[in-house]
C-alpha cells in the first residue's frame, strides 16, 4: 500500500528524488507540507491547496484529539473527508505540542498528562493512545509519540531519549492500520552521539519512514545543519526521511542536500498572516508605504491566482484595512512560492543541477532581503 | 451608457422584473447587492462573488476616501481594477457613514466636517467633493451626498431635508462622468408629507434612479413599509428604484412587492462572520452543539460551493476552532442564498407569480426560526 521510489539521486550531494505511494495519492519528494493543524491550512480551502500545487498536507493529532475529538472525526467518515481534502496527509503525534504549547505537564515512563491549552481540562497521552487517534484521524501516515527536550540539554535529551525509544516500541506494536504509514522519530538534540544512538535504535525497528524530531527550536543553523550530517548517513535509503518542523527555504535547500526528503513548517503561512511575501529575491513586507502606489503584482511572472489579479498596492490596501482576504491572498502567493521551489528542487536533482540551483536560488533569495527596490522588481 | 429595461410587471402588486445595463454589465432587477465597504467583500474573492451569483455589489467612497484615498485608486485605474471586480459596482456617498459612524460631526449649509473614524483626521466633503470622489472611484452607479437624521425625529428631518435637496441639486451640477449613472436619494423619516415632498423634489432633478434612504435604521417594520407606499408610487416607473441599506430576506420581499429594484445590506455577510447560515427554513447558528456530528450540509440540495463540499459538523469546528476559512464558507453560503432569492424572485416575478412566491418563501422561513430540527433538514 505504500511504497518510496526514487527517482534520481544527485552526484555530488546526498539529494535524492522520488515518489512515497499513498492511499490518496503519490507524494514527489522532496516535499513541503503545508501545516492544517486544525483540519484546515489556516485561511485555504482544499481548493486552494491543489491550486497552488500542494501534495500533502500535515494536521495535528493534539489538537484535533481537544477539538473536535478523534472520535467524532472518526464517525464522520475521518479526517480527509471532515475537511474536503482528497490528497494525502501526515499527523503529528501531538509530542512536540504536549512539551512545547502546554503549560502544565507531568511525564513519566507510560506517557504524559498535560493540561489542555484550549479549556484547562488534563489529559493523558500514552504511545497506545496516540496511536489510537491517529488511526482514527486515518491520515495517510502518523507519527510515533516522541518526547521534545530543548536541544541543547545534554542531560535532558539522555533521560527523554530513553523514553523516546520506549515509547516507539510501544507505538510501533500498537499499531494496527495497514492503509497508514507510521514513521519513527530520531531524537537527541545537537549531541552527535545521542542522535546516532538514536538512528540506529529507531532504524532497527524498522518504520516505514523515519523522521529527525526536535530541531528548529532554539539550536543555530550550523548546529543543525551538523546534526543532520551526524544522523542522516545513519537512516537507510530506501525510506523516506522527514525534519519536523523545518522549514525555510535556506533549511529546506540545506536539509535536501543533506538527504531530507519531507519538510513542513509554519513559517510560510504564518508571515503571509503578518503581510510577509515570499519571492525569489527575499521577504517582502506589503505594509510598507512604498508599495502604496505599486501597480506590480507581488513577484512579475509568479503563476499564482494572488499575482496574476492583484497589485501590491490592493494587497497592501487589505493589509492595512485588516481585511482577511488578504490574509488568504498572502497564503496563497506563500504555499505556492514553497511548492514552487519544492518542483524546482525535484527537477534539479533529476537534471543534475541540484547544487548549481541552490546556489543561484540562495544568491537572489539573500540578495534581496536588505534591498529597497529590485532590479527583478522594477523591470 | 445607461438604460433601464422592464421585462415584467406583476399585475396584482408593484413588483416588476428588469435589467439595468451599466458599462460593465448588466444587472438583472430586482438585484441584491453584496457590500464591499473597502473594496472587499469580506472574506471573499471576487470569483467568490461570480460563483455565487453576485451581479452588483456596494463599495463606499466613505471609507475608500479615507483609505487608501480615492485618488490613489483613480491613478491605479479606478475601483474595479484595483479590487478585480469585472462587474457592475455602486459607491456610496458616505452621507450615511458620516452620520453613523463619525462621532464627531459639524453639519452646515455647504456641507459636513467630520472627524476619521480611522486616525482622528479632521476632513470635510461638499457635493461637489463627493462627486469628485466617486468618479475618481470609477463606480457604474454614484449616489448624491445627503443626510440621514435618525427616522422619528420629525424636527430634525425638516431641517435636514432642506440640506439633502440642495445637495441633490448641486451633485447633479457638479457631477461629469458620462459612464457613471447618478441616483438620487429621497430622505423624510418616517413622515408621509416629508417622503412625498422629497420625492417631488428629487425626482424633478431627473437622477438615471432614486434611492430611498434613511430607512431600516431604528423604526418599525410596519413603519417601513408605510414610507414605502408613501413613497416609490411618487417615483417614476421608467427609473430605477433602490431601498439603501435593505435587507433581511423579508424585508426584501415586502419591497419588491411595493416596486423597489435594488437592495443591499450587510446582514447576509455580518451574520455570516457570526457563525449564522441563512436557509429557506430559517437561520441556522453552526455553533449550536447539536450540530456537533451532523454530517448533513448546511442545506440540502443548496448547490454553493460550501453545501456542495462541507458538513455541519466541519463548519461548526471551523467556528468554534476559530478557523478564518469558517468565515468565508459562511459568506459564501449566505450570499448565494440571497442571489438565489433574488433569481427566484425575479423568475416569479415574470411567471405571474411572485405573490404565491412570496408567501411560501415567507412561511417556511419563517417557520424555521423557532424549531430545534426541520422536516426539511432531517430529510
Amino acid at each position: 500500500m505504500f511504497e518510496f521510489k526514487i527517482e534520481a539521486k544527485d552526484e555530488r550531494s546526498s539529494a535524492r528524488a522520488g515518489v512515497f505511494v499513498t492511499p490518496h495519492g503519490d507524494i514527489p519528494t522532496p516535499v513541503f507540507a503545508p501545516v492544517g493543524t486544525q483540519a484546515t491550512v489556516k485561511t485555504l480551502s482544499p481548493d486552494d491547496l491543489v491550486s497552488v500545487g500542494a501534495r500533502l498536507i500535515l494536521a495535528n493529532a493534539y489538537h484535533l484529539y481537544l477539538r473536535p475529538g478523534h472520535e467524532l472525526i472518526r464517525d464522520l467518515g475521518g479526517l480527509h473527508r471532515f475537511m474536503n481534502w482528497k490528497g494525502p496527509i501526515l499527523t503529528d503525534s501531538g509530542g512536540f505540542q504536549v512539551f512545547s504549547l502546554v503549560d502544565l505537564r507531568d511525564v513519566d515512563e507510560d506517557g504524559v498528562t498535560f493540561r489542555s491549552h484550549i479549556d484547562g481540562s488534563m489529559h493523558r497521552f500514552t504511545p497506545e493512545k496516540v496511536m489510537q487517534i491517529e488511526e482514527a484521524l486515518g491520515s495517510d501516515i502518523a507519527m510515533v509519540l516522541d518526547e521534545c527536550p530543548p536541544p541543547k540539554d545534554r542531560g535532558y535529551n539522555e533521560e527523554a531519549l530513553k523514553r523516546t525509544h520506549s515509547w516507539a516500541i510501544r507505538c510501533r506494536n500498537a499499531h494496527r492500520r495497514e492503509d497508514q504509514a507510521l514513521f519513527g522519530i530520531v531524537q537527541g538534540g545537537i549531541f552527535p552521539d545521542l542522535r546516532e544512538a538514536s538512528a540506529k535504535f529507531v532504524t532497527s525497528l524498522d518504520f516505514q519512514g523515519y523522521a529527525i524530531g526536535g530541531l528548529s527550536v532554539g539550536e543555530t543553523k550550523e548546529e543543525m545543519y551538523a546534526t543532520l550530517d551526524a544522523t542522516v548517513p545513519l537512516l537507510p535509503e530506501d525510506r523516506p526521511r522527514y525534519l519536523m518542523g523545518v522549514g525555510t527555504p535556506e533549511d529546506i535547500l540545506e536539509g535536501v542536500e543533506r538527504g531530507i526528503d519531507f519538510f513542513d513548517c509554519v513559517f510560510p503561512t504564518r508571515v503571509a498572516r503578518n503581510g510577509t511575501f515570499l519571492t525569489h529575491t527575499g521577504r517582502l513586507n506589503i505594509k510598507n508605504a512604498r508599495f502604496t502606489d505599486d501597480l506590480e503584482p507581488i513577484e512579475p511572472g509568479c503563476t499564482c491566482y494572488t499575482c496574476r489579479n492583484y497589485s501590491r498596492a490592493y494587497l497592501r490596501h487589505l493589509f492595512m484595512a485588516k481585511e482577511t482576504l488578504g490574509l488568504r491572498l498572502a497564503t496563497i502567493h506563500n504555499i505556492h512560492f514553497m511548492e514552487k521551489l519544492m518542483a524546482d528542487v525535484r527537477r534539479s536533482i533529476k537534471d543534475g543541477t541540484f547544487l548549481e540551483f541552490k546556489e543561484s536560488f540562495l544568491l537572489a533569495y539573500r540578495s534581496g532581503q536588505s534591498k529597497v527596490r529590485l532590479p527583478a522588481e522594477v523591470s
